[in-house]
């Protein structure tokens, strides 16, 4: 086969020219990057490669910064909740804040931007009785109810940069100047940023791509009084808020937004609470004018006769790459981190781009480059990990970052991510061709929908969360299966639920965005998906799906599901179903191996009805059952593993009644997944396990032998 | 020492005159009793005993039964959910209920006493929108909203009382007749019961007790289609419902109940949901009536020289011993059957009785008296358990129920009870002379308050439940410790908490009426109770104390607690406390045999300044915080141990500063208790375990050395 070249990205640095070059033939690379710490001399920037520059649209530009601290971003944020012993209480803004991250802002009017909340009442503190002591920092209320808790809610500036600060801490800069952040939407920041990009343009005429890092808000990262993280949310707004902000915000929709809106009783609007109308409002508020004034940013590249690219993360909020705003940026490409399956989804699924590009890991850093250590056990995992996900929905675009320097004493790796970018280029060129088979269509069903497809129960970007990780299995395992992924929310099913899906998935715990809460208590989406599933579609719930306790269930849609979770209420009743099924198609051919994850007490079945296939410590972990002539099945957490994604696949088959075509493009080991390309004739095997393994690999209809080495991928092609 | 006689009461049965003479004496017991299968003799009846005789008021008279089946008990029972598929949809009303034991009671108009609800939307179907199709047995809606699910409560005649249903069906009595239980809020049964007990006492004279089994409503038993428990709730008055019964409560309440306040949902008030008003009302209202009633008969009983005592269990719903009510009854004696501390406390705390009595196990039957098996095992384990509370709260007498003539085959088992006859006696005759030391005062709060003393976490009498243990074993260690137990509700915090008590204790799940769900929501309570705390009070959460989700917070006084539940919407706020003490005065001298049960996963600490002393699998177990003068606790779970019970002996002693008095009355071995006598300076030193342990025992001041065989006690005097 003929070696290809292209879509690969490599770092480069100054004094390293002839190594670059080297790498660059071996790997196929076609473009080079500059990276965190690196810039790229004028002699790499000549070779025959694209050059991405990563650009820094709001932060970095100290001169102007400090020029103009009234410019300077915002945050909302709240005090911890104080008790009132006596009628005075005096609550410190800053008590648990960073003096080097966040400043309170007193200049707008406290009385008129800050809010003073009774959280015992639930009442806002009439502004007459409380006042600012400045000097101390704190807010005292007169006239306070003893033993009630209250809140402040408060503007504070943002004088650090949360990416600079997080890598200036970590590394410790010393006192390498912290990069103040200023805020576009003000008028002089918003000039500024257009004259600077202007310049910059011109003096940058060997930039191929405008690698912008990334526009204007930071997600949410704040950090404590001891200059630790205090707390982070991936997709928080909190640092996108100001004066003008709100005011415009009330120009455009029509009311105020209160500071409570924003700090949502100190959760800060968490994907996992269920997103408020004003919230969801004043997302949508801030991606229109990020998609606004960042489409000028583009059209200014553009006009400069370069590419744009953004990276997905840090300043990223706003741009919401699955919302209604993004296409009118207008960007040529997204970049973003991809560290398994479901990162890689949410790069390779963005529409309105013309490419998609992840960086892989490890990043070439000396936590992974270090004498002794063998960074080829975490590319292959990675590697190994996204690839079942690239075969799905590919990137267009891989790459790497750090110091090549640092990975190029590393020769078995750079062996390893040769192998890589070959396999990647091979598996992309065969999907141009043709889409691979795709036995149904799944959706997964809660508050969020397209909007943030592929990235539920996120908290911090890859970060392991006990709450989450029965859940995380779940998408990942979706991420390279051969079905089609939509994400919906109770809207969409509202509206009617698309005739095209086959199964619809509801996962999350009680109450929160992903479960659901209280749209269970809707008629119109109950009715609409009892409809759905009683006509013939599928419905698998995990952890607690359908939950909100309500007329004596606590899943509302127990009904399809088979069983329920005892709250305490029903514990009179007693439950005679706890009999697990010996054996099932669902968990045929996997054994003992399936993992609940942190697991779901108590739930129990309803009825004899209910095939229980796995109950165990008193509760149901997995169950399916008829409804109508469609089918609901049941999951207590899905950590990801081989066997979970396996069983997920059969349970999938079942509940859509098409178990006759699972084994199409199957393999029977389940280490090994199957790609079809029935026009072509064609199969791709992957070897998801680190084994050697030999098994039997379903086509079109034949069955053949794949004999497939340790992480190996194996074309076959049909008789 | 003089042997001590009476206060014992054995079973006697025909044909074993001579025998039970020889047992009597062995055993000093004063009294004899029939039982469940057994009639006194005669002869037996002129020994020199006192002679208990069981009544059944409202079920064994079927020849009148029959003839007034109108006056039959009745039941208020609730369909399963149905789905409507299109908008007719037919509800068979008797599916899963079992025909021998209720009947659809239509006599009375469906349309006035039934209730057909939209569980979809919560609305009533109006009566004219379904029918009742008495041939088909069923409800037909017609114009039922597609998908919708709808329910039916409908009145239903008892006919088949439960425990007689019970005992006929597990002991496979065949064709014996069924007892059809009859109602004596009727005309005609109100008049029947006084004629006929009047004719009793007269035919009855050897008799001295009229032990009532019980009054007038059984506690809620109902059975499946295929003869087995569908539910039991040892609260439940779903069985004192009839017509008459919901025309006087509108007429005394100036309201109408609806069906729905009796069926809820189908949870039926459960004492774990948190009650109405309406049910608590009712439930008032029945025990007006039930105590008014029962005085009359107890009246005659009293009219015939005879004492009236009634068995706490069958047919005791509406006495509620611990409510305001009871007393009027004028009983002379309880006696319930005791299987561990809390089931004898619940007897023995009872108020305004003249004697208590607990029928201890095993029951003289067939299933533990077998050739091969040693019934003293389970005697003394039973024993041993009931001890510890005895000797902080003792019964006035003690007791054994069944045939006296298979005991009689174990003469070891008869030894072993004339040993606790003589222990129970000696114990009785100290604790009359001095009440023993009390280290202090400690409320448990939850929505139930004194009305059900010692009741909490009850399902079924007896059983084993899930949801239960990790709870009930804070009520078993309690039931023996040296503290002064009172129960108070969320109402009893409002009016102001009484200064007295020294600690208060929240134990329950979230959203249950035993931790209280939305009493937190009310300012007054949580002002009140972190008042308390601030004041120099202690506070001692379980589970979920305080839980319900509101305004940033899941345990509404996590403040007090140190700790809160991670539900979901902080997951971005970093956790950085989760290091264990090493050392703490509340785990001291116990070891790492703590065991929290069923456990509470995701509990973290606040702040630093909460004191974890046991931390696992990513939660908080147990933790102490100071408030104010006063203390919090938290604790995940406590099924009863030796272990945990030090632990809350010792929690208890921190949290209200008393760690200076732990070691009065204390045995530094946690397998051993001393209860106090300082008046007369005298120990009684009691060993918990089936271990010879020997000890170091600390009295007023002095510390001694104590020897105890396994299960023994001895008794110190002070220097």
């Amino acid at each position: 086969m003929h070696k290809k070249i292209g879509r690969l990205t490599l770092p480069s640095e100054e004094h390293f020219l002839e190594q670059t070059k080297e790498v660059m033939e071996k790997l196929g690379a076609d473009a080079l990057r500059d990276s965190d710490g690196t810039k790229l001399p004028d002699e790499v920037k000549d070779l025959d490669a694209k050059i991405y520059t990563t650009y820094f649209v709001a932060r970095g530009d100290n001169a102007f910064a400090k020029a103009h601290m009234d410019e300077c971003q915002h945050f909302y944020l709240m005090t911890e909740h104080h008790t009132a012993i006596g009628e005075n209480i005096c609550i410190p803004l800053m008590k648990g804040y960073f003096a080097e991250q966040v400043k309170v802002d007193d200049d707008h009017d406290p009385k008129r931007w800050w809010e003073v909340i009774d959280r015992t009442t639930k009442e806002v503190v009439p502004v007459t009785h409380w006042k600012w002591d400045k000097q101390k920092g704190q807010v005292v209320i007169e006239a306070a109810e003893p033993f009630h808790q209250y809140t402040v809610s408060f503007l504070a500036y943002a004088i650090w940069d949360p990416t600079q600060m997080y890598n200036h801490i970590t590394n410790d800069w010393g006192d390498k100047e912290h990069e103040i952040p200023f805020d576009v939407r003000k008028k002089e920041a918003s000039v500024h940023v257009e004259k600077v990009l202007e310049q910059w343009l011109k003096d940058n005429p060997k930039t191929d791509i405008v690698r912008f890092t990334t526009f204007f808000y930071h997600f949410t990262l704040v950090f404590n009084d001891e200059g630790k993280e205090k707390f982070v949310d991936w997709f928080g707004y909190s640092g996108s808020v100001s004066v003008e902000a709100m005011e415009a915000f009330e120009k455009e929709y029509g009311y105020a937004l209160r500071p409570e809106d924003i700090v949502d009783e100190g959760y800060y609007n968490s994907t996992y609470r269920i997103p408020t109308k004003a919230y969801l409002d004043y997302i949508e508020f801030q991606q229109k004018f990020v998609s606004r004034k960042a489409k000028r940013l583009v059209d200014m590249v553009h006009k400069a006769g370069k590419e744009a690219v953004m990276f997905l993360g840090d300043n990223w909020i706003g741009t919401e790459p699955y919302g209604r705003y993004f296409k009118d940026i207008g960007l040529d490409g997204v970049v973003g981190s991809v560290g398994d399956g479901v990162t890689l989804r949410i790069i390779a699924d963005i529409p309105d781009v013309k490419f998609r590009e992840g960086r892989f890991l490890p990043y070439f850093f000396p936590d992974t480059f270090y004498p002794g250590n063998d960074p080829v056990i975490e590319a292959k995992r990675n590697w190994t990990t996204a690839r079942r996900a690239m075969v799905r929905r590919p990137l267009d675009r891989i790459g790497y970052g750090g110091y090549l320097s640092l990975a190029y004493q590393f020769p078995e790796f750079i062996d390893y991510i040769a192998r890589v970018a070959d396999e990647f280029r091979e598996i992309y060129d065969k999907i141009a061709d043709e889409t691979p088979y795709s036995s149904m269509k799944v959706a997964v069903l809660n508050c969020w929908g397209e909007l943030r497809s592929w990235q539920p129960y996120t908290v911090a970007h890859g970060k392991w969360y006990h709450l989450a990780y029965s859940y995380m299995g779940l998408m990942e395992a979706l991420s390279g299966m051969d079905v089609q992924v939509s994400f919906i929310n109770f809207e969409d099913v509202k509206r009617g639920i698309d005739p095209a899906i086959d199964v619809i998935i509801n996962a999350g715990d009680a109450y929160t965005a992903f479960s659901g809460g209280e749209a269970f208590a809707q008629e119109k989406v109950v009715a609409e998906l009892r409809r759905f599933v009683y006509e013939g579609g599928g419905f698998i719930g995990v952890g607690e799906p359908s939950a909100f306790q309500r007329e004596g269930k606590f899943f509302q849609l127990s009904d399809i599901l088979g069983v329920d979770k005892e709250v305490g209420f029903s514990q009179s009743h007693n439950k005679y179903h706890d009999k697990q099924s010996d054996s099932h198609f669902v968990t045929e051919e996997i054994g003992g191996n399936l993992d609940f994850g942190r697991g779901m007490p108590c739930i129990y079945a309803l009825s004899e009805d209910t095939k229980i296939l796995n109950y165990k410590d008193h509760t149901v972990n997995l169950a399916v059952h008829d409804y109508g002539r469609g089918r609901g099945a049941y999951i207590s957490g899905m950590p990801y593993s081989l066997e979970n994604t396996r069983m997920l696949k059969r349970l999938l088959h079942h509940v859509s009644h098409r178990e006759d075509s699972l084994k199409r493009y199957y393999a029977r080991d389940c280490r090994v997944e199957v790609v079809g390309f029935p026009e072509r004739g064609e199969l791709l095997v992957l070897n998801n396990s680190g084994d050697k393994v030999k098994t039997e690999v379903y086509g079109r209809e034949k069955t053949y032998t794949a004999d497939l080495e340790p992480n190996g991928i194996v074309w076959l092609k049909e008789e």
